[in-house]
């Protein structure tokens, strides 16, 4: 149950911060699991810039000894409605893989996080991805985890040398509503985070993305308050 | 022999293009297959920055249609003497993976390749990895690279949707004479090439390094006068 602990020395760990939910409940199992929790976000030219605000607040909020903030303008690649202010959030869900997805974001990301354990002397990687009340996002599934962690452990020097990465994906087979309730039984003040994917500076929420749409369903089905914020609509 | 041209219509490939004497060798390959080159530099805090400027110069001369260069500073994560000015580049080999490692490097590199390539509709990606004469990186491997092309198609929209990528290694398996007899074959000329850990600003090589060492002995065993420029050493 508490494998940093068990060990007899507090081991540390990565984790991908976005600022968002599903991050913020995943660094807080990381934190009850025992693990020293070093957390790391990209300033990528997302839209929803404000999360990054809300990364800073939930790694005060929950202790982690450092919070990184990565510099790499995905703009330069294009090809999301994320990065790509030409192309709309849509307000609808569609089928296939919504225009949000973000070309190769998780490998990314990941890939980075293996850099930054591997320097810290870190064996353990957290990330948030859920693969149930989620957007389809293909670097969210079950088996793309399991190939990067192979592949991570043919990478690295230190997996050469003989400590292996492990890549812990707490999030990844619960609903919405129980990662909403296993974070406030952690204590994640929610109302520091930022979900949706046109929040303004403010970090105020549109209420009509899919990842609006994913979190409100959320609260309802867990029976807990909603404590986004959304800024008011035009008449 | 020529899958590019062998399709009717000619595709797109992302080479990673370091300006070392291996990338443009692989980019000069991929050219000769028939291929689209869309080169990828990095500019991340490499203290032979000078390569930049070669990587430049080599994609004029080979005719890539794109030259992108991604800011990105990898001296925030640390850990390489490559890209922390605290730790020497040795001028003798030793035992094990060397201290220019870069902590998971070629992982980063190449999920941002993956990534430009989902958005251009290509499908193969070029890498100018060598596992013979090399300096024992662990991602510069076979099995690091299968890793990552099965890791790569189940990361994103194009391969779920149809559209698989291939990460080709045409080096990995030459030595280091065999990579420059090809090379000159193609016309490549290395001159423009820098592949010294400790060039100076105008690309001058210090004729010590793990990287200047290799490099030496392929000219040498390739039959080839070597066009390096080395800089003078202080008396």
């Amino acid at each position: 149950m508490n494998p940093a602990v068990d060990t007899g020395t507090r081991r540390k760990a990565v984790l991908l911060l976005s600022g968002g939910l599903d991050s913020a409940t995943c660094l807080a199992i990381a934190r009850d699991e025992g693990y020293d929790c070093y957390a790391l976000s990209f300033d990528y030219g997302q839209r929803h810039h404000a999360e990054l605000a809300a990364a800073q607040r939930v790694s005060q909020a929950l202790g982690v000894l450092e919070h990184k903030v990565i510099q790499l303008d995905l703009r330069d690649i294009g090809g999301s409605a994320l990065t790509d202010s030409t192309i709309d959030v849509p307000t609808e869900q569609a089928d296939g893989i919504p225009v949000t997805y973000v070309p190769a974001r998780n490998t990314v990301f990941l890939a980075l996080a293996l850099g930054w354990a591997e320097v810290l002397g870190a064996q353990d990687i957290f990330i948030g991805v859920n693969a149930v009340d989620y957007s389809g996002y293909p670097d969210c599934r079950p088996e793309f985890i399991a190939a990067f962690e192979q592949m991570a452990n043919l990478a690295t020097k230190a997996s050469v040398e003989g400590y292996p990465f492990q890549i812990h994906t707490p999030l990844i087979h619960l609903t919405k509503a129980e990662i909403i309730q296993r974070g406030i039984a952690l204590g994640v003040d929610y109302s520091s985070t930022v979900s949706c994917y046109n929040a303004d500076i403010a970090g105020l929420a549109c209420g009509c993305c899919d990842s609006c749409s994913l979190r409100l369903q959320g609260f309802c089905m867990a029976g807990v308050n909603d404590p986004t914020k959304y800024r008011k609509k035009r008449n």
